[in-house]
């Protein structure tokens, strides 16, 4: 148990360590030996976890699940507009979500291009809005199937923008603008005036 | 003159085939004996016009504003999305253009992220929202500095999705769906139904 918990460790070093190599130099230029270097385990232990460069991208692109989890507010169109922020808030911070992302943006270095990495947002966000539509919070000509990978796609370029901008700086603000823009053709008339789209951080 | 327009076809011989691998390998990958060979000219021709692979993709990125000429409809908003439209098309036939937007995508890559590679974009939508809303075409609500890096960014990230689908063969269907979408915040009730977002071709 222990040496089952010492190799969950040394795996998540890993991961951690290659998000951020992938971050700061994209697929092709990152190097295992630079990943060994920051995370400080041996050569060894980096092929017991991942035969190749290719396994490590994979597991760090899988690691973006844990920051899909969907707010469980009663509201589920602000649950889907507080789990883009508080996406948008993690990617501004964490290294291994940006390492994951520009892995995805830019998969056609390690892969063919394919849709793997946008299956996770995708689902979550779809289900999120099944649940809104069930609700009767959609409008009727709102409809998931369409909306789920506009989202998801727009979300994708914006974040891409804001890198090129200002590193991420303004990214909130700009996922609050997609919002505002993008509400009057989703949510019913009654609940719009009380959908909170402002880039601050809100009490869970 | 006529060495004039020699070296001016050479050049742009070398700018097409540099397009071409760009989008096939990205920034990385690619090489210069790659656009040597493809163009068909000499490295004394390809090192005659441009000192290095960084000044090929400047030139790669330059060459994007071919594609952002304004369609002269006289309802702007309408010309706006005929331009996303054209744009998209453009996009899954022309790989000089594909290889621009990769290289804006996966700047990164070859140098700082920087905002250079979408000034045009913004510069020719910011300017027709303007005209759009001087022609009384947007709600009062509708702010064109606010729109304009919203549509940039949901274009750029609808058209990454489209190509890790389907090599962007479902392109106009997802700017189809942007504009249905973002619309109703955006036109005067008025004009809405007369909008035309559907995404096949259209006599200009």
């Amino acid at each position: 148990m222990a040496q089952q918990e010492r190799a969950l460790k040394t795996r998540l070093l890993i991961v951690e360590a290659a998000g951020a190599v992938f971050d700061e130099l994209g697929y092709d230029a990152a190097t295992t030996t630079e990943i060994i270097a920051r995370s400080g385990v041996t050569r060894g232990a980096l092929y017991f976890h991942f035969p190749s460069k290719e396994a490590i991208a994979d597991a760090v692109i899988a690691s973006q699940d844990q920051f899909l989890v969907p707010p469980d507010h009663r509201v589920r169109l602000q649950a889907t507009i507080d789990l883009t922020m508080s996406y948008a808030r993690r990617l501004q911070h964490d290294s291994l979500l940006r390492g994951a992302v520009r892995l995805a943006v830019e998969q056609a270095s390690y892969r063919k291009p394919d849709a793997t990495p946008y299956v996770s947002s995708h689902e979550v966000v779809c289900r999120l809005l099944r649940e809104a539509e069930a609700n009767g919070e959609l409008l009727p000509t709102a409809d998931p199937e369409e909306l789920t990978p506009l989202i998801v796609g727009a979300f994708t370029g914006i974040q891409v923008l804001s890198q090129a901008h200002n590193n991420r700086l303004d990214l909130l603000e700009r996922v609050s603008a997609l919002w505002k823009n993008l509400l009057p053709a989703i949510a019913v008339a009654g609940l719009l005036p009380h959908l909170d789209t402002s880039p601050e951080a809100r009490p869970r």
